[in-house]
């Protein structure tokens, strides 16, 4: 797993001072766009060039089984997951829907459901058979660790391939929340009580029950937590793990990261975590309304783009946040200057 | 002006509750895409239509000149109003880029800029040359107010003969910021001090200034100030009232819109005050970095969708918003629901 820690290039700063520059020439009171000069100017500075452009988007949605479903920690069933990979294959979720309207390339990867979706739409990469149920054992070996971190890279590679300028990771698990939540703990010193949400839709005591769950794995592993990929491993799923790789080989090879949620949040600290270079490539799509989200935001120090108490997962929220990304890019490219308006901005 | 408090068409609540329902039977956990649920909702109610749909989007941006410009409230000087008109003609600025992203039909209208502008593509329809200085007469005759309501009401006039979904406004004002600021003084009976903010790029001082005018302009008018359309006639521009005039004609002709930032959130709080009946049809984009706009999206009870710094004006945040109400339209309308997909939801 030694190629998570290979060098990232930096944001160009030649190109940030640049890109800075040029907006204060575009026909607007300077800093007036707010948070979308701020995305040009990084991009700028990203793909090193006057002219941002995200106009390809690729969305990977990694899905696997978690073996912590058994502890009656979601509001759905676990056979859920296998049926919304088919749905996903054939269209009908919220993220195709989402990544139609953005004209985004969608795939969807199988990397360790319990059994497998026959649909020749799925991509097959698989870690395991789900993962094990962490308040037992480690949710995952090491093996499929490596595993499915290299399905995360084979996703950005598939994406590079087709000049993708913009790579969102999308999960669907399952319970995925409570491992999510679990990691969030190992990783930041916070409680379970203050990072667990409703996931699907919990109630309070189903609440109650969730953050009882976490403890005990916390308690079960907390000797064996030293290091995010350990935390990972005990704690974590073979989609999130799947997320991590692709994050961090994206940042690697220089392509623009757009996090989606909660889940993607945690796999955006872990891959901050190991290779602290990747940070300036991640872009936070929102601040969904699973409880822990704002939390993990802040221990990133990001700042989301949208508020709108989304809860999907899935990609969702990032491809809604697509958009704003594309418009920052094309106002800094195809505003006019104020000497091309002729326009003199200094009081008579 | 009697036409200003012609009826208004009510949401439908069989569609609402019929929309609620099918919100529930797609394929992701209830309520998990938040506002984007209820944005579908609210415009099936509104359209009385299973399918929501906002495709036909278009934006005009009213400008007009102030006569308080001359008291240095402004960080640009007076001419910067008519080069940017020319600069909306010609499509050099952001909200010209930010229509052609979302395919918005795009005009731009003279409501009473100090000198024209030589150019077919601005539309004439003025109601003077430019509003008198406030702080020592009212801003404009009745005549004068009748006609630029009208103004905005012959756009959406335009707008609706081409088939429109949703109405943006824009407006494009030297020293707006200050004739807004002081009309919200007025209708909300907050102070000066709490709304007065930096407009296109007041320092600290020049605030104070600004403040300052504004208390001048509500001492001298204050037994006049009785009703909204008077609080608009002794403080207003040209431009807001054109905005009252659109915001109100559209909801009377069951068009939705969608609200920009400060300037467009005072003339939607006349356009309630006037008429309560028109408030189900308005959407509010976005909370902008004018001071005094968050004051005045509570007192609308308003739940913007974006929040990034935004305080351009023209209409440009407003168009900004438009992909996310349009995303929560199709994923109404095309996403697959749980039964279609063959998922059960009942744990097993």
């Amino acid at each position: 797993m030694d190629w998570l820690t290979d060098k990232v290039a930096c944001s160009d700063k030649v190109f940030y001072l640049q890109a800075q520059k040029k907006q204060a020439t575009l026909t607007k009171p300077p800093g007036s766009l707010g948070v979308l000069e701020e995305i040009a100017i990084r991009l700028a500075a990203l793909q090193k060039s006057q002219r941002p452009v995200l106009d390809r988007v690729w969305v990977s949605v990694f899905a696997a089984d978690h073996g912590v479903a058994a502890e009656s920690v979601s509001a759905f069933p676990q056979s859920v997951t296998a049926a919304m990979v088919q749905n996903f294959a054939n269209g009908g979720a919220a993220v195709n829907v989402l990544s139609h309207y953005v004209s985004a390339s969608f795939e969807v990867i199988d990397v360790g459901l319990l059994n497998t979706v026959d649909d020749d739409k799925v991509i097959i990469d698989r870690a395991g058979k789900g993962t094990e149920n962490f308040v037992q054992k480690p949710s995952m070996t090491q093996t499929q660790l490596q595993s499915a971190l290299l399905t995360g890279k084979n996703a950005v590679i598939r994406a590079l391939e087709q000049g993708t300028q913009l790579f969102i990771g999308g999960e669907m698990g399952i319970a995925n929340t409570t491992s999510a939540s679990a990691m969030a703990v190992a990783l930041t010193g916070l409680t379970a009580k203050q990072l667990a949400g409703a996931g699907t839709g919990l109630n309070e005591n189903e609440i109650k029950h969730k953050i009882k769950i976490i403890e005990k794995a916390i308690n079960l592993h907390k000797k064996f937590l030293v290091s995010p990929l350990k935390v990972l491993q005990y704690l974590g799923g073979f989609e999130i793990a799947a997320l991590l790789g692709a994050y961090i080989f994206a940042a690697q090879k220089s392509l623009p990261v757009l996090v989606d949620g909660f889940i993607a949040s945690v796999a955006a600290l872990l891959a901050i975590k190991i290779n602290p270079e990747v940070e300036p490539w991640f872009f936070y799509a929102h601040c969904s309304h699973e409880k822990g989200h704002k939390l993990v935001l802040k221990q990133l120090q990001a700042r989301p783009l949208l508020d709108l108490e989304l809860r999907l997962g899935e990609g969702s929220g990032a491809v809604a946040a697509v958009p704003l990304l594309q418009m920052a890019c094309k106002i800094h490219n195809e505003m006019a200057t104020f000497s091309q308006a002729e326009i003199t901005i200094i009081k008579g």
